[in-house]
């Protein structure tokens, strides 16, 4: 029966390609059995509650083959129909090129760009790990589920899935299965053109159970491998599917014309033929297929309603646990949690890192699902949670993560866990090195999790390093993002309003951004809490308006230097602090107006970085300090000097345009 | 002999990381005897030519050790004082943070960022192969040299790493030599923490020789498993070297206090007592030591002069060969290419990406040094040069690489490529997948390499492929590097334009942005040329100027369009291209007005992207058509509709503000 499944989803497949006019045909024809023991045998789930926390979890990590996902989705009877099929790839339809996160119910992760769906599936399988160690009890096992993920040449070949790989071994993940569509075929032609390492090999190397390998059109022995893996407890498994990439197209099988294009009426033809589908029908589903797949439901809706008696048991004789998980699941946050946070005391001239270390120590005692760690920078960036344990091989009670050099994977694997629901994940490195995981993070954005991130040392001030090390373009870079909310605070006050902002932001990831350098606190004419509306006035002009400065982050208190500086010549200056930009320009014409002032004054923006976001902000008379070339190495204050960051030169070059 | 100089080296580090407050000893000490085998006794070089281009390349890709390299090119007689290391890290210094290409004789590449050097070793090799291929005859070997590098943990967990080391494998790179400092420990405390996976079987798994493990204490042990790598031929070879972090510092020895802190003087003291170096004297070189490498030197000159003897025999035997080489090395275009390349025919209505492709096969014929590949994507970025031959395992006589689904060490052998010197590399992939090799983008800006990137698919009009393959912020954010040269032409005949550019741009990288679409050709009333301007007049109002279209790539044609319905209506209107937004800007205030015309008349910039780049030339009076969330899948025109580019929608809103 699975295999007849198989073949019909290699008809659905092939039929809405060739519908679409686009799409990829080779990889739902070469897994359509891999597919089939997951939905039709193996995996746990329940189509009339796609959200429920227990369910096996899958990724499709090469997300091209989602016609292989849509086909299953729909004969397992999720929330899919024949008509949404009809419409693949077609606007507004449920079925887009590739798998989106909440367009589509069943459909666990956004993949498409490679390797990322394989390294959630690796925060997933670690959050499931986490979550066990936290809820279950000795009577029951409310956590208890694996996450299978299926990948292909691509996404073994992108270095995110070494990382990913390299630290799931480590971490000893023994409910993670992937299963590896070994094709020998990518877009330019065999893998024997740029990929001959062996895969096998690498990944013990990492320290997994690898079962290399098996034949991937048999399904029985896809369902040995899955029991094996699932057997093996203590390791991560790669199961090394050997397949043939468009299966069952006579001319196209094992070629790169497969892959990414359709077949063609002929070829669907020929092929439906070898297959013994009807030739003529598009889009068949035999009523044998129905039947299995209604059976099927049965059998996983009981299991469904066993965990809901199970759940509801483990509920009333947990009662703190099941406080403590609506809290996690829900992501509350406890109603004096302001108060906790603005009423902590911060050494003044601190670095807003070293300020941020301190807020998210207290978050952490107060938010119990906070969990996150860093690339491998966790005492430079101020983010290990001292009072709480720490995540190792099979040591799942902590709440700190060790993600190592691992910058790309660390986004991902957070994206994993937000996606799994019941934690809240963080994770942390220099803001220069969001170019390793630049990746991930537009993925979170899109995929709307909340994942918080703790970019550090955020300018040339960053010192001595050098401009490897010194973020110029970054700030602006990453506030191009949609759906990233990127807020870079001024000091220890604004930190603590940041974290907050953060914590309460739950439909897409934030960015904080912290300075290396110590800080002075600023005095506030208005209040901090305003900073929610993007930017804010930390100092008005007396009478008339000549200046206005607008600053983020460190350039806040280089503004009111200079301010201090012009007022003592008897200018009228403002300073406004803008630490959220985009949120700043998302209020309309008339808080912008209120806020920097008359638009006759000269408008000043000030940022160690590159400035040209500004311009928005920017009216006629305006003046621009930013830095628009790479950084230099030596000490942060000499730096800040070469590149004009100093308050009297400013404050000269300000004079004359007054 | 040896021992002692890495006894005098590890002086040298410590002093001077203690002198700027600042730095890594950790690395140093710990590879000491590493870097005097080297420096000491393996490597070709010539401290007074340190471009000579067949020296032996010598990448510390674990660039924050920097210290050991200036001690050992100070030692090596290379130009740098004493007086440059006791300035480590100071601004203006030759000795900064992170080592910087061009920034000290003896560099060969910027380094700092984890796993970008090791993969500039692995670009350099393969040049190597390349020009040693071409240039090699049976009487004179003019190529043949070593590249070493040296790697730390930090460098194995990054993905890119795996990434190039999966493809120097496959590549069979035998004079690859990189040696791992395996020290067991990183930032966070031991390598127990984050990494515990085999890297000698991992690399064994790529196809990698691995030489597991030898004393990286002992010169012996160095020495003789380098001896061993040099044999090998057919293979890179992996040594992996046990050391001991802050060798010599009897108490922060193999602990993460060594690794980025000074020591401390208390500590360098006891430190010099242990290694029998003078306790009190700063900045210590024995006499022994300068007497070894003045006689080293000697021996390395004249080793030197034979070459120079060998390539001047060669010169004279084969004119044609040198004549071929004078132009590689120097980067000469034909003389003719501008005619050639403009006289192009090229079909109507094509998408830009193709138009590239049928330029870049004539730049192919016409500057034989030009070479590149896609990250597994030729088809589509029509990149494969169809004449020319493909580099596969010893098989270095062609001219398209086949870099698989590995865009970062793309980026990052790319630049190794061109670091090298003789070759002028060129790579591709989906403007949306730079996200993943952004850092090495930025890389090739900083150490000024002319790379010439490829990124096509870049826009929502990718259509079907959906959010996850269409670029929204990318334009932008690419746009924001220093020193990066993005160009994204309007059609066929800007294409060709752009590709003249790049070629002609020796300073920096220079990306092209190109469509999957197919694009009219646009009828031009001043010359293409104007585009090294940044931006060129389309077409002219008839009298009063009522509105001005500024836009870039696809988004021309629109306006184009629109122009023409309000030309319809009588208004006055102007339609600039600004295929290069940073060079147009570079013009200064003159040009600019120019070219945009009355600053009353309403601006209007369209971007198929996130628009806030264009603030900077739209006046009081403008109008933004931009796209700033993500996408969605469709047919590409029928996505356009949805974030309303049609030509009608905009004149309509257009027709309101006039």
């Amino acid at each position: 029966m699975l295999k007849d499944i198989a073949n019909i989803v290699r008809g659905l497949s092939a039929d809405a390609v060739e519908e679409a006019k686009s799409g990829h045909p080779g990889l739902p024809l070469g897994c359509a059995e891999i597919g089939a023991v997951l939905y039709g045998d193996v995996m746990k789930y329940n189509p009339e509650d796609p959200h429920w926390i227990n369910r096996d979890r899958f990724v499709l990590s090469a997300g091209h083959g989602s016609m292989l996902l849509y086909s299953y989705l729909h004969l397992a009877s999720y929330d899919l129909s024949m008509e949404e099929l009809k419409n693949f790839r077609q606007l507004n339809a449920k079925t887009p090129g590739h798998p989106e996160y909440e367009e589509t119910a069943g459909i666990d992760a956004t993949t498409g760009p490679l390797g990322q769906g394989f390294s959630n599936a690796v925060g997933m399988a670690l959050a499931e790990r986490m979550l066990a160690e936290k809820y279950n009890t000795t009577e029951s096992e409310v956590i208890h589920h694996y996450t299978y993920t299926l990948l292909g040449d691509g996404c073994m070949m992108e270095g995110i899935t070494s990382e990913a790989a390299s630290l799931a071994g480590h971490l000893g993940l023994g409910k993670l299965i992937a299963i590896y569509d070994d094709n020998k075929i990518s877009i330019e032609g065999s893998t024997e053109l740029a990929f001959t390492e062996s895969v096998g090999d690498r990944f013990k190397a990492y320290g997994w159970h690898v079962i290399d390998s098996i034949d991937g059109h048999s399904v029985d022995e896809i369902r040995e491998a899955i029991k094996e893996a699932q057997q093996e407890e203590d390791l991560p498994t790669l199961i090394i599917a050997k397949t043939h990439i468009g299966y069952g197209a006579p001319n196209k099988q094992d070629t790169n014309a497969a892959h990414g294009a359709p077949l063609g009426e002929e070829e669907i033809e020929e092929m439906k033929k070898g297959l013994g589908l009807p030739v003529h029908e598009k889009f068949y589903v035999s009523e044998d297929v129905k039947d299995f797949f209604a059976k099927r439901r049965k059998v996983l809706i009981a299991e469904y309603e066993a965990w809901q008696k199970e759940f509801k048991g483990w509920s009333e004789a947990h009662p703190e646990l099941k406080e403590a998980w609506d809290a996690a699941f829900g992501l509350e946050l406890p109603k004096d949690l302001r108060e906790k946070i603005t009423g902590l005391e911060i050494s003044t001239k601190a670095a807003t890192r070293k300020s941020s270390g301190e807020v998210l120590a207290t978050l952490a005692d107060h938010v119990h699902y906070l969990v996150g760690g860093s690339a491998d920078l966790a005492p430079s960036t101020n983010t290990y949670l001292e009072k709480y344990g720490e995540i190792g091989k099979h040591k799942y009670d902590g709440r700190n993560f060790r993600f190592g050099v691992r910058e790309h994977a660390m986004g991902a694997i957070a994206n994993g866990i937000s996606l799994h629901k019941g934690l809240r994940p963080f994770c942390a490195t220099f803001l220069v090195f969001t170019d390793y995981m630049r990746a991930s993070i537009r993925m979170a954005a899109l995929m709307k999790q909340p994942v918080i991130y703790v970019f550090t040392h955020d300018s040339i001030y960053v010192g001595e390093d050098g401009p490897t090390h010194q973020p110029v373009e970054h700030i602006e870079a990453l506030r191009l993002i949609p759906n990233l909310k990127v807020i870079r605070p001024a000091d220890d006050e604004e930190t603590k309003e940041a974290w907050l902002q953060a914590m309460e932001n739950t439909s897409g990831p934030t960015a904080l951004i912290l300075t290396r350098q110590g800080l002075p606190h600023i005095k506030k004419e208005t209040s901090v809490t305003h900073m929610n509306k993007g930017a804010y006035i930390v100092s008005k002009e007396n009478d008339k308006l000549d200046v206005t400065f607008m600053a983020s982050g460190s350039e806040v208190s280089l503004a009111v230097e200079v301010a201090e500086l012009l007022r003592d010549k008897g200018k009228g200056v403002r300073v406004v602090s803008v630490p959220d930009k985009d949120k700043f320009l998302e209020q309309g014409k008339e808080y912008i107006d209120e806020v920097l002032g008359d638009g006759d004054a000269l408008r000043v923006a000030v940022e160690a970085g590159v400035g040209r976001g500004w311009y928005q902000l920017l009216g006629n008379k305006s003046h621009l300090v930013s830095i628009e070339t790479f950084g230099a190495s030596g000490p942060g204050e000499k730096v800040a000097e070469k590149f004009g960051f100093v308050a009297k030169e400013i404050e000269e070059k300000l004079l004359k345009q007054l």
